[in-house]
């Protein structure tokens, strides 16, 4: 079988978009993906939307249906993949069979969420629908889940809180750099650990933002890919797993078994480990989630990923292992569905040399997009072709 | 490659379900499916939910994370496929293209939709917000192309209104003989010819109702399937495209392309023509649907359909080509989500030889799924392993 190559990225602007629809945003990222690759949209076959929440937010559904009009590439296959927040991640799997299978020769990918028009406690309800109905009934939140995991993280690997607060400085120094990041300005550790409480031991800085954004991704054997191009990305891993959606039933919550189910299996499929990575773009949505997805990735034994951290292997220009380099979910923003797609344009950016001044040197990388609170999390490892 | 085998296959009970929510009939149609096949829970490793609209009907999302974990297959790993009214067939393809990359050896397809607990003008809202912005917000709705398009088929062909009558008369006579069905009770001619006009031409009785209901269907490679079973079925043809959702920029509404195209991918892969298709399940939410959808797959020439229902041809036990022998949308009802898998469930049935009173003779069989008012159509062509 031909391995899966990725040919062309885009992605737009991230934040406040006001005035555009979800349609508007996917089309953007989709013809700029196209014309990224120098594919016509006629060659596409299939198009996938990742989405979660276009109905919700907009009172708009069949928005795939929409976009394959939108950008001319009738009468090709499309359908929304939809998992929570990793929705993206759930896309570039979905991508990847279509291909590996012999569905399609040329896949479109393009996520997307249209989020900053409704109010926050429409947003935080809204978003809140992914918990288990005995949990979603009792009041919990994502943030609520988040801020409880930290406290019990803290305490148990006796990690201070600032380590938490590096996560952030990191990530948004990383975001200065990338030209479609909703923030792109540099925080210092004072004001992430002074910033308002929003579920104790975290503070408003340790949460990413709400944002409105697309990006996009083009997947194609690899045979074809090389009729357009010699810079070219392989999907050479990937696979997805879920955890108990009732977060209470879970042993230990430190522990996010998606992460190490679906870590296990793209290594399986790559062949290669944590070791061989060299850049990784993990989901960041509150930066407690970043050790977590760090040792359930092998990135750092159990309970001293905050150590690595601290220790500065996680910087882009000094350290071992670059780490949201596009400035993660914290400052790029986190357009639910476009946000696994988006990790996977900062990887093939880096594989490809893309990436500007973000550049590190990179011959494998890796995504991990979660859903929910590690409901089901999708692991992605691509290699550069050369 | 292997084929790709279905093992299973399971409904709940279509109608209204008052007091139970989407997981509890996700669940009852998952669990059943297993337990027809003899397989369990811990053996699935993929699971695809087929729903369109659990945010917007029951403000619930992630009803797929909710499901892996109530039946128990954690840590399988599970998304959610939308199509709007396609997102069924959708969920066929996905599960085939599952099997076929070879990322799964066993993916469990559920679709289900909980739909009555919402006033029927919310309800028509909600799957209004399919068509594009343009229409939508043009105050289209679905119900008022159908009404559009049988004037203009009845005009062009010549067709008498009494042959749309007959759809509905035939399929809520195969109807009766399925315990699972919405209505189980045959109507006469005059009672769909009188019934209260919707959108004229078309009255009551050439509308699907507006059902609660979830079907599945298991999936697995033919070599493993044969560990269970002599007796299961094979996807030998399965394809899905798209024709402009503007609908009004068609050139002719009577021909829907997505019908074509998707036809024209299935009958290529799986090498069978129209003339080898022993039974056929078609998209009968509007009468004018069953027409449209058997000039698209070449089962009549174009403006003749009509004469064929007239002829007999499609009725269950003395026609050429049995339509709709499980009720079709019509009677069974018409759970959005659920419908294409229920669709593959009746042509299991019948290729197993476990459609009991509704039993036909039949090697392979055609289910046509169509999203929205024909956006995008998923064609999927089965034969029995024997």
């Amino acid at each position: 079988m031909e391995r899966v190559a990725i040919i062309g990225a885009a992605m737009t602007q991230f934040g406040q978009r006001e005035g555009e629809w979800i349609t508007d945003l996917l089309a953007e990222a989709g013809i700029d993906c196209l014309e990224d690759a120098g594919v016509d949209a006629n060659d596409v076959e299939h198009l996938y939307v990742s989405n979660m929440t276009s109905g919700e937010f907009e009172g708009q559904t069949g928005v795939m249906n929409a976009l394959v009009h939108d950008i001319g590439a009738i009468p090709a296959y499309t359908k929304r993949v939809d998992q929570t927040s990793a929705s993206g991640g759930a896309g570039i799997y979905a991508a990847w069979q279509s291909i590996e299978s012999g569905a399609s020769d040329m896949t479109l990918l393009v996520g997307g969420e249209k989020m900053t028009h409704r109010s926050t406690s429409e947003t935080t309800d809204i978003i809140a629908s992914v918990t288990h109905p005995v949990e979603y009934n009792a009041g919990v939140t994502l943030p609520s889940f988040a801020g409880l995991t930290a406290r019990r993280y803290l305490e148990r690997f006796d990690a201070p809180r600032e380590s938490l607060g590096k996560v952030a400085v990191k990530n948004h120094k990383n975001g200065v750099d990338n030209p479609h990041a909703q923030f792109r300005k540099e925080v210092d550790l004072e004001t992430v650990l002074e910033s308002p409480i929003v579920a104790d031991p975290l503070r408003l800085y340790d949460f990413c933002p709400i944002t409105d954004g697309s990006a996009a991704l083009l997947f194609c054997p690899e045979s074809v890919a090389r009729e357009y191009t010699d810079d070219y990305a392989v999907v050479t891993g990937v696979d997805g797993a879920t955890d108990t959606q009732v977060v209470h039933e879970r042993e230990e919550p430190t522990v996010m078994n998606g992460v190490v189910e679906s870590g296990r299996g793209a290594y399986e499929m790559s062949g290669l480990g944590p070791a061989d990575i060299d850049v990784a773009e993990l989901h960041d949505m509150f930066t407690i989630l970043e050790f977590l997805q760090m040792e359930g990735l092998g990135f750092a034994e159990q309970g001293a990923a905050w150590k690595r951290v601290e220790d500065g292997d996680t910087e882009r220009d000094t350290g071992e292992l670059p780490t949201n380099t596009s400035g993660g979910l914290k400052s790029k923003g986190h357009p639910l569905g476009a946000s696994g797609v988006a990790q996977g344009v900062e990887i093939y950016e880096q594989l490809v040399g893309e990436a500007g001044p973000r550049q590190v040197d990179a011959d494998a990388g890796l995504c991990c997009n979660v859903g929910g609170f590690g409901n089901c999390v999708i692991t992605t490892i691509m290699e550069a072709a050369q």
